[in-house]
């Protein structure tokens, strides 16, 4: 996606460790009319690839929400959002699993209702970044567990580096990425 | 705003001690429809206020990113949501402002890069919930010292009975709610 691609080059910052800041329009700043635009691509994409059909799409708080809600807008189904906290209004019962945070260090578990998801479902999981793709895998398991046909994965940004695509092949869907970053030589590459 | 009026009559779930749960449409579940018209009422109201030239819509992760992204895609304007966890991505200085939260019983300190938040910009507050107000103190004291100028605040639903509007009265802005709701003789009211 060329106008994610120009964005990621005039305004990511590598911070070391191959870890990519790109708050300024992504994950604490957000461009909305940008992420408007990358709900549309990922619509536009899964279409091409003939997905048709989709209930609900899946995500995981925090920042996984607003790529999730703006292509929820544009098919016109509701968007599941994974909760990582516990508060006082969580009385279901919950699909649970857990993944692992690189940028935090530290492991969270990820619960969806089961009031939310279920055979009938035909879901889409999108988030912002697809690195070790462990977050997507705990997503996958909670699909998984509900029964919902999984038919689909759609990030905005993935980092081949760290292996997440090959440790997602086993689930057989279509992985579509906006933008590929890799670190090498010191320099951030950016490609589609 | 009648249609989310009757969505909180048909959906909401009172689960006791003035706890209204809404995460069939809200935040755990998203009707992204619904989520796009009250970016746009939002729009409607503040513009029919007056208030113009709006730079930036602020607000505090997780459930107050929904609402803010709809009115930023709207407004075509970006969107900063406050973080309350910090993570290796951070690496800024950052204004802070401590918040209560009454449905995980916490105190979570908000942090808005300084950035993205500065003299030259005219701010619209959107959230979620208006109820005891202490999230959207602490999202105001980070606008205070950041010198943007506040025009506004728009939560979706306000409890009235909590108090959050009489204690961000001394702000001077206008708040606008687009339903309220009351717990009395065990039932949930719901009006505009």
């Amino acid at each position: 996606m060329q106008a994610l691609i120009e964005r990621i080059q005039r305004d990511a910052v590598h911070i070391g460790g191959g870890i990519v800041k790109v708050d300024s329009f992504l994950n604490h700043q957000v461009d909305a009319s940008l992420m408007a635009a990358i709900g549309a691509e990922f619509v536009r994409r899964f279409t091409a690839l003939g997905v048709t059909g989709i209930s609900k799409i899946i995500t995981a708080e925090v920042s996984g929400i607003l790529p999730a809600l703006s292509t929820a807008q544009v098919l016109g189904v509701p968007l599941v959002y994974a909760r990582k906290q516990m508060s006082k209004t969580m009385t279901d019962q919950y699909f649970e699993a857990t993944a692992e945070s690189r940028t935090r260090g530290t492991q969270v578990l990820l619960r969806v209702s089961q009031r939310f998801l279920g055979p009938a479902d035909r879901v889409l999981l999108i988030d912002d970044f697809l690195a070790t793709g462990s977050t997507i895998d705990a997503l996958l398991g909670i699909v998984g567990h509900s029964g919902a046909t999984l038919c689909g994965i759609g990030c905005v940004i993935e980092k081949p580096a760290e292996g997440g695509r090959e440790r997602l092949a086993g689930f057989q869907t279509p992985i579509e990425t906006l933008a590929k970053i890799e670190w090498r030589d010191n320099e951030i590459n950016v490609y589609g």
